[in-house]
C-alpha cells in the first residue's frame, strides 16, 4: 500500500527534511519591519525553488507589500485541496532574552524530546513545511501527488496582511478548491491532534496623543502643562472594569453564549487551566470573571495594550514632559462582533478621555471578524480520522484564541471552508524569545498530512 | 572706576567669550548615559584648564561617578562667595527633532535677537560661563579678582547627583563661604532679572511591573493572562483626580498656602499665563483647579510620568502580551513635603493596584525636598540692586518650579544661603530638542556677575 511506503520514506528522510527547514529558518523574513523586505522576498524565492523541485508549477506573485507564492501540483484528479501557510515571522525583540541568535536555528534536547529552536520554527515555517514534506514524500515514493493540490503562501501574516484580500479578490478563480487546509495552529494537548473550528478575529489600532507642541522640562512646566502620558493611561486604564470585562460601548454585541454541546466537549478535554497558567508564571485567570480559562481564550473577546511608549525610556532619568504618548492596542473578537463597530467604539472611548488641549491620531492595523467553520463538510471527519490514526489520542474539534483571518477570507472571498490543522505546542514560545518547534511535531506533522491527503483523495 | 573698565572689557571681548563657550558645548557631557563618561571627564578637564588660565587654583576631584571641579581664586579679601554650576547636560533624544546636530553649536538670528543653539547652551554650560567670564574680565582688567571667590562645578546634576552629598559632606570645610551663588535658573520676564527664593524638590522613581514570566502571544493567552501594561496604566491613571490633584495618601502634608505678601508680588508681575501656555501649544492649565499658573509651577506639588514603555514599540504591529511594563515617575515637592514619605506613598499606591499574579520592582532616582531661601541675608538686596542697574527692569524675588537640590544641600550640609541668579529665558527649550541661549542673556549675564561681584565685595 502506497501510504505505508510514503510514511516509511518520511521516517527515512527525516534528517534531510529538517535541514531543509533550517535553511528556510535562516532567512530573516520579518514582515512588519521594512528593513527586512529583501529577506521576505528571499524566503518567497526559496519556497518557489523548493516547490519546483518536487514538480509544482510554482511562481512568486508581486503585491504592493511582500510577495505571495502560488503553486499547483501536476495531479488533476481527486479532491482539490488548497494549502495555506505564511513564510513571514515576528520581530525578535527583546533580542537579549534569546539563548541563541534567533536566525541561527539549533536542535536541542529537552525533557519533552528534541526541539528545533529559532524564530519561525513553529510560527509558521516549521508548520508549512510539514505539508511541503508530505507532498515531497508522496511524489518521491509514488511519482505523483495523491490528489489535486494547490499551495498558497503569504508573507504579511504577522503584519496585518494588507495585500491579502486584494490579492485574493483578484485571483479568486485560481484559489478555488474543494477545501482549504491551513497549518498555523496548535494541538490542544501534547498527543491530541486538533482541528480548529472557531477562531477569534482581531482589530488593531495605534494611537498617538499629543499635548504640548514640544517636549518640556517638568520643572518649568510641571503642573500647568498637560502630560499626554497621563491622558493615555486614563484612556487605557478604563478599558477594563474591575471584573475583567471590556467597557467599550456595545463591545459585547454579537458575542454568543457557547452552545451546550461544545461546552461539554471542551469540558471533556484533559486541559488543565492551572497548569496552563503556571507554565507562564501565573495563577489567576485575568479575563472576565465567571468564565473558564478555555472560554477566556477561545470564545470570549478581549482588549489588550500590546505596546506603550512615551517620554524618556533610556538609562537614568530625565524629567521631561513629553509632547506625545503612543500605544498599540488590539481586540480579539468572537461570534458576530463587528470589527468596524469595535474600532469606532474604541476611538470614541479615547476621544471621550481627551482634554481640549490634546489631539489624538489613530492608525489602523488590520481588522477582521471571528470565524466559525461548517464542520458538517465531509472533509472534517475524514481529516479527523486520519489524524486519529497517526496520534495516540483521537482528533478533536477545538477553538483557537488567535486570529487567522485567512479562514474567514476563504469563506467570504473564495467561498470555501477551511480546515485548520496544526502541530504547534503551547510551550512553543511563538512571538516570544526562544521560539521552538518539537521535532516530534514536525515529523508526525509530515506523516499526518501524508495520511490526510490519502484520506481526502 | 574699575567696574566701568571691566564692563567695557566684557563688551570688547564678547566674541572670544562666545567662542570659549562653543568649545565647551562641543563636549558631549551627557551624565545619565554611561556611554558618555569620557566626555564628562573631558568637560571637567576643560573647565580646570580654563580656570587655571585666569589664576584659579583649580583641580578635578574624582567621585564614584563623574568628577567635581573645585577652584579657589587668589584674592583673599572681601565677601567669600562660592559659585556653583554643572557641566553635564541632558540626553539629546529625540535626535531627529534637532535642526542642527546638538553638539555642533550654531549662532542663529531670531525675532528676539541672536541665539546660540546646542545642547547645554542654556542648561547649564552657557550660564556657568557667565560667571567664569566675569571673573576673567575682572582679572584681565584689574589684575585681581574683586572679592574672595571659590568655584564648585558638578557633572551629575542631570542624573540625580548621586555623588554630590557624600562629596559635600567630605569637603564641607573647603566649601564654606559667606554665600553661595548658583546660576541655573531663568528670568521671569525677558528683561526682568530674577533671584529665585523658592525651589521645588524632586522625587524620582522607576517602576517595573512583571506579569507572565515571558512575552506571550495575545492569541494564545489573551484573556486569562494578566497584561502588566494594564496594571501599570491603572496605577498611573489613578495618580490624579478629576480636578488635577494628586491622590497619594498624605501627599499634601507640609504643603503651605502662599503668604499674602508673596502672592501679591507674584500678581504684580507682567507674567501672562495665557501666553506662557500658548507658546507650547496649550490653553488650559492642567494642574490643580483653582490655582494660578504661577502657583502651579512655583508653589504647588505635582506628579508626572516622565517615561513609559512596554511591549512592542517598533514599526508595524505585534500582538504580544509583554512580560514587563515600565515607567519613570517624578514628583515636584514644595514647602515641607517629605521626599521619603512621598516615595513610600507612591510605592504603597502601586502595590495597592498590584494583582496577586504581578510583582513590582522600584528603583530610586534621587529625592530632595523643596528649598526656601532666607532673603533677609544682606547679599540678596545687594545682588538685586546690581541686577537692577544692568537690566531695564528692577530685579525681583521669584519662585522656580524646577528642582535645584544643591541650594538645599548648601543650607543643610555647609550651612550657607544660596542666591539663585540666572539668565535663561522660558523659550530656551532646555531638556528639549533645539535648546538655545540668548546671546543677550550670555553677554548681559557676564556683565551682571561683574556688577554683583563688585556689590558683594
Amino acid at each position: 500500500m502506497s501510504l505505508d511506503k510514503v510514511l516509511a520514506h518520511i521516517d527515512a528522510d527525516q534528517d534531510a527534511a529538517l535541514n531543509r527547514l533550517i535553511d528556510l529558518l535562516r532567512i530573516e523574513s520579518i514582515s512588519t519591519d521594512p528593513a527586512y523586505a529583501t529577506d521576505c522576498d528571499k524566503a518567497a524565492d526559496w519556497l518557489v525553488d523548493d516547490l519546483k523541485s518536487i514538480g509544482f508549477d510554482a511562481t512568486k506573485r508581486p503585491t504592493p507589500g511582500h510577495p505571495m507564492v502560488m503553486a499547483h501540483g501536476d495531479q488533476q484528479s481527486g479532491t482539490h485541496v488548497l494549502f495555506y501557510g505564511h513564510y513571514d515571522v515576528q520581530p525578535v525583540d527583546p533580542l537579549d532574552l534569546w539563548d541563541n541568535p534567533p536566525f541561527d536555528p539549533q536542535i536541542e534536547d529537552t525533557p519533552n524530546g528534541k526541539v528545533l529552536r529559532g524564530r519561525g520554527s513553529s510560527d509558521d515555517k516549521g508548520q508549512l513545511m510539514t505539508f511541503v514534506e508530505a507532498c515531497r514524500a508522496w511524489k518521491e515514493v509514488t511519482g505523483e501527488l495523491p490528489t489535486k493540490i494547490s499551495i498558497f503562501f503569504e508573507g504579511e501574516e504577522e503584519s496585518g496582511s494588507p495585500s491579502l484580500v486584494p490579492y485574493m479578490e483578484a485571483n479568486k478563480d485560481e484559489l478555488k478548491a474543494d477545501v482549504a487546509l491551513i497549518c498555523d495552529t496548535g494541538m490542544v494537548e501534547r498527543d491530541t491532534p486538533s482541528i480548529v473550528t472557531m477562531l477569534r478575529g482581531l482589530v488593531g489600532e495605534q494611537i498617538t496623543i499629543t499635548g504640548p507642541s514640544k517636549d518640556l522640562h517638568s520643572g518649568m512646566y510641571g503642573g500647568p502643562s498637560i502630560n499626554p502620558i497621563r491622558v493615555l493611561t486614563k484612556a487605557l486604564a478604563s478599558l477594563h472594569d474591575d471584573k475583567g470585562a471590556v467597557t467599550l460601548d456595545g463591545f459585547y454585541d454579537g458575542v454568543p453564549e457557547l452552545p451546550a454541546n461544545v461546552a461539554a466537549q471542551w469540558k471533556s478535554l484533559a486541559f488543565d487551566p492551572e497548569n496552563f497558567l503556571k507554565e507562564v508564571g501565573l495563577s489567576v485567570p485575568a479575563g472576565e470573571q465567571g468564565r473558564s480559562v478555555l472560554e477566556q481564550i477561545w470564545s470570549r473577546p478581549t482588549a489588550d495594550v500590546n505596546g506603550i511608549w512615551g517620554g524618556y525610556t533610556g538609562d537614568g532619568f530625565k524629567t521631561v514632559l513629553p509632547s506625545q504618548a503612543h500605544a498599540k492596542v488590539s481586540f480579539r473578537l468572537v461570534g458576530l462582533q463587528d470589527p468596524v463597530k469595535i474600532r469606532t467604539a474604541f476611538r470614541n472611548h479615547v476621544n471621550n478621555h481627551l482634554p481640549s488641549d490634546c489631539t489624538v491620531e489613530f492608525h489602523e492595523h488590520g481588522g477582521s471578524g471571528a470565524s466559525n467553520m461548517a464542520i458538517d463538510h465531509p472533509a472534517f471527519e475524514a481529516a479527523r480520522g486520519a489524524l486519529s490514526q497517526e496520534w495516540a489520542n483521537q482528533g478533536v474539534f477545538v477553538g483557537c484564541g488567535g486570529s487567522i483571518p485567512i479562514a474567514g477570507h476563504f469563506q467570504d472571498v473564495v467561498g470555501i471552508e477551511s480546515m485548520l490543522i496544526g502541530f504547534a505546542q503551547d510551550d512553543d514560545s511563538i512571538h516570544s524569545p526562544n521560539e521552538k518547534y518539537d521535532i516530534r511535531s514536525f515529523h508526525k506533522g509530515v506523516r499526518s498530512w501524508a495520511r490526510i491527503l490519502a484520506a481526502l483523495a
